[in-house]
C-alpha cells in the first residue's frame, strides 16, 4: 500500500521548507526552521500534558484551534520554557514575524521551540533567522529544516511515503527531533507531518490522536515528559482526493494507517537515537485485562533504570523485569506471569525454566531485543519501545548545560 | 532527649547477634545473620507493596501477624524472589532451622533475604550458616551481623540511642542495608530495629507505620520498589517501662519520635550510600494542598534521571526541576511556583530572578544540596531525600549479575 519516497518533509505537494543558522545554538549549527504550505491546510496537533508547558506550546494550542494553518516556525537551542510573560510575548512574536513575511494571519503559524529551559529567546537572532529562512523556502530545504530542529540528536529522523486514496496519489511525510527528556504523554518531542491529502480539521484531529496513541505515546527514553512536546500535522489537500470528512469511511482508515506508519517510524527513530542508547528494546505486555493495564506494566519495565542498565551491560538479570512488573500497580500475580526475552522463555506461569545461560547471553548481546511479558489475566496487549541506560546518557546529561 | 550510644543493633538489653560466611555471596563475605532476643518481643513490620513479593516477605508477613517474635534470620547474596513454590518452602525452612536451634516456634522467626532475583537459595549453605550463626550469638556480634546483610552497600548503616521513658532508660537501635532498587513504598530495603521498650504489638505497629511514612517512604535512589523490602522492629520490654498500650499518651509520642529518629537516620544513610552516589539531595515541596501532593511533586523531581544527572554534573540546569514538577500530576501552576537551590532563590512566582551563575555553580558543587519548591497552592509540606545518577550507577548495575 505505502511506498517509501524521497524528498523528506517537503515531499507532499505544495510544501517548502528552510533551515538556517541564526546563532542560537552554541555549536553554530542550523537552529531556525520554517515549513510552509502554498495553500491553507487543515491542522491538528497534540501537546505535552506537562503543566509547566512552554510558551510556544501555549501559543500553538491557540493557533490550531481554528483547524487551519499554513506555516510552522521552529527554533532549537532554547526551549522558551519557564520564561513567564516575556516567553509568551516572544513566542507570539515568532508567529507574528513569520506571518508578516508570508502574508498570513498570526494564527496561521504554529510555533515550536526546543533546547534549554529557563532562558529567554535571543529575539534579535530569532528575527534575523526567520527572515533568512523565509527567503530561502524551497522544496530542497527539507534537509536544512531537519538539521535546524535537532538538539542532542545524533541522527535525523525523517520519512516520506505515497499511497493511493480514492484513485489519487497522496503523499505523507514526517520529521521529528528528540533523544532525551522523552516520555511522551499525549504528544512527544517535536514531530511534524505534512500531507497533501484533503481531510477536514476535525477528522484530522481524530486521526492524529489515534496515530499518536500507538506511536509517540508508546516510547520512553528517560521517563521525563518535556515541557515542549508537540506533534503537528498539516494537510493541504493538493492531492485532490475527495475530502475525508468522517471517520466512518475506508478512506479515513487508509489515511490513519499511513499517518500511524509515519508516527511509529519517527517514534522508533527517536528511541533508537535515545541519548547514549546502545540498544533498541521492544517490550510487549500481553494477557492483560485492558490496553491501559498492559501499557502501564510495559512502561514500568521500560522506565526502570535497573532494567535499562542491565540491558546496557548485556546482563541477563531478568528478575529486575519481573520486579518492575510487580511494582507497576497492575496487580500482577507471580504465579500467572510468564516472561520471554527474544525467543527464549525464561519464566512460564511463575516458574523459572532453567533457560540456557549461554543462549540468553547471546540474545542480550543483540542490538534489537524483544521482551514479552504475559500476565495471564486477560487478552489485551500493548507494545512500547525504549532504549538502554549507558555511561553516555549520564555524560550527555551531566554536561548539556555547560 | 536522645543520646547516641555504641553497641549497634544489640545495644538494647537482651539482644544478641551474629553474622557468618556461609558461601552464598560470590565475594566470600558474611552472608547469614541471626538476631535474637532472650525473651519474647512485640513485633511489627512493614513490607514491600510489590505484588511480586519475595518468598521471605510472604513467610514473614504471616509470622508477624501474631504480634510476637524472638528472632530474625537474614541472608544476603540471593533474594529468594521469583522462585515459586520452592522459594516458599526454602523461606519457611530458614525459619524452621532457626526456630529449632533456638527452641522457638517457627512463627517466632522473621525471615529476610536480599540479593539477586530468580535464583533458588543454596539450602545446604543456608543451613550450615544458620547453625554457625546461632552458635556464635553474642552482644559483640552486631558488627558481623551488619556485614552479613549488606550487598552493594559500601557503608554499614547503623545507629543506637538511649532515652528516658517513664523514669526508665530505654535503648533503641537500628541497622539497614540497601543502595540500589530503592524506592520504598510502605517499607524499604531491609531495616531492623531493636528496643528494650515495653510496648504492645498493636501500638508498636502504629508507631512503625508513622515512623516509616516519614523516613523510609521518603527516599528514592532509582525509583525501583524491590520485591524484598522489609522494616521490622522487635521490642522486648526489658527496659521495664510501664508498657505503652495506647497511642494517646506522651510515652507513645516519645517512643515514636525515637523510632522515627532511627528510621530517618537509616533511610538517609541508604541514600548517602546510593549506588554510585556523589551527592545527597534533600528536596522539600511546600505550599501544596496536601502532604500527598507535596510528596508526589518532590518524588517526581527526586526520580527524574535528567535532574539526577544534572546534579552529578554539577550543572545548574534548574529547568529540569520545574519540568519534573510540571509532569508530576499535581497540577502545578507555573505562575505560582518558586524554586530555590541552597539559599539561592532562582524562580519567584514563575519569574526567573537572574540568579548569579557563579553562586549557583558553587552551590551545585557542594556534597549536600537542598532544593525547595513552593507550589503557592496551600500549606502542606513534604521532604524527600535522593542522590545523583552517576557513571558508577550504570557500571554497578550493568555488571551486578556477572
Amino acid at each position: 500500500m505505502l511506498h517509501s519516497i524521497t524528498g523528506g518533509i517537503t515531499a507532499p505537494q505544495g510544501f517548502t521548507a528552510a533551515g538556517v543558522k541564526a546563532g542560537i545554538k552554541k555549536s553554530g549549527k542550523e537552529d531556525v526552521a520554517v515549513l510552509y504550505s502554498s495553500v491553507p491546510a487543515s491542522v491538528a496537533a497534540v501537546f505535552t500534558t506537562n503543566t509547566m508547558a512552554a510558551a510556544p506550546v501555549i501559543v500553538s494550542r491557540r493557533a490550531v484551534e481554528t483547524g487551519q494553518a499554513q506555516a510552522i516556525v521552529v527554533n532549537s537551542g532554547c526551549a522558551n520554557a519557564s520564561t513567564g510573560t516575556q516567553g509568551l510575548v516572544d513566542a507570539q512574536t515568532m508567529a507574528h514575524i513569520t506571518a508578516s513575511l508570508l502574508d498570513l494571519n498570526d494564527a496561521d503559524v504554529v510555533v515550536a521551540s526546543t533546547g534549554i529551559i529557563g532562558v529567554n529567546l535571543p529575539m534579535g537572532n530569532i528575527a534575523n533567522g526567520i527572515k533568512q529562512a523565509v527567503s530561502k523556502l524551497s522544496r530542497d530545504g527539507h534537509a536544512d529544516a531537519l538539521q535546524a530542529i535537532m538538539t542532542t540528536d545524533t541522527q535525523p529522523k525523517v520519512c516520506a511515503y505515497e499511497f493511493e486514496l480514492d484513485g489519487k496519489m497522496v503523499r505523507i511525510a514526517g520529521m521529528a527531533k528528540g533523544s532525551g527528556m522523552i516520555h511522551p504523554n499525549m504528544a512527544t518531542m517535536l514531530g511534524f507531518v505534512t500531507t497533501d491529502a484533503a481531510i477536514s480539521p476535525a477528522v484530522l484531529r481524530q486521526a492524529l490522536k489515534e496515530a499518536v496513541e500507538l506511536s509517540f505515546n508508546m516510547i520512553t527514553v528517560d521517563g521525563d515528559t518535556s515541557t515542549n512536546d508537540m506533534v503537528c500535522v498539516l494537510a493541504n489537500g493538493l492531492a485532490e482526493n475527495a475530502a475525508i470528512t468522517t471517520a466512518d469511511s475506508p478512506q479515513y482508515n487508509d489515511f490513519t494507517a499511513a499517518l500511524r506508519t509515519v508516527c511509529t517510524y519517527l517514534a522508533q527513530q527517536i528511541v533508537r537515537d535515545g541519548e547514549g542508547a546502545t540498544k533498541f528494546i521492544e517490550i510487549t505486555v500481553q494477557g492483560a485485562e485492558s490496553f491501559a493495564m498492559a501499557k502501564q506494566a510495559a512502561m514500568a519495565v521500560a522506565k526502570s533504570p535497573l532494567v535499562k542498565t542491565a540491558f546496557f551491560g548485556e546482563d541477563p538479570n531478568w528478575g529486575r523485569i519481573l520486579c518492575a512488573v510487580g511494582y507497576s500497580g497492575v496487580g500482577a500475580d507471580p504465579d500467572k506471569t510468564s516472561l520471554s526475552i527474544g525467543k527464549l522463555t525464561i519464566v512460564r506461569a511463575g516458574m523459572g525454566t532453567q533457560v540456557d545461560e549461554d543462549a540468553l547471553k547471546k540474545t542480550m548481546s543483540e542490538h534489537d531485543i524483544t521482551v514479552t511479558i504475559d500476565l495471564g489475566m486477560g487478552s489485551a496487549v500493548a507494545t512500547v519501545w525504549t532504549c538502554d541506560f549507558s555511561y553516555e546518557y549520564v555524560k550527555i546529561n551531566g554536561e548539556y548545560h555547560t
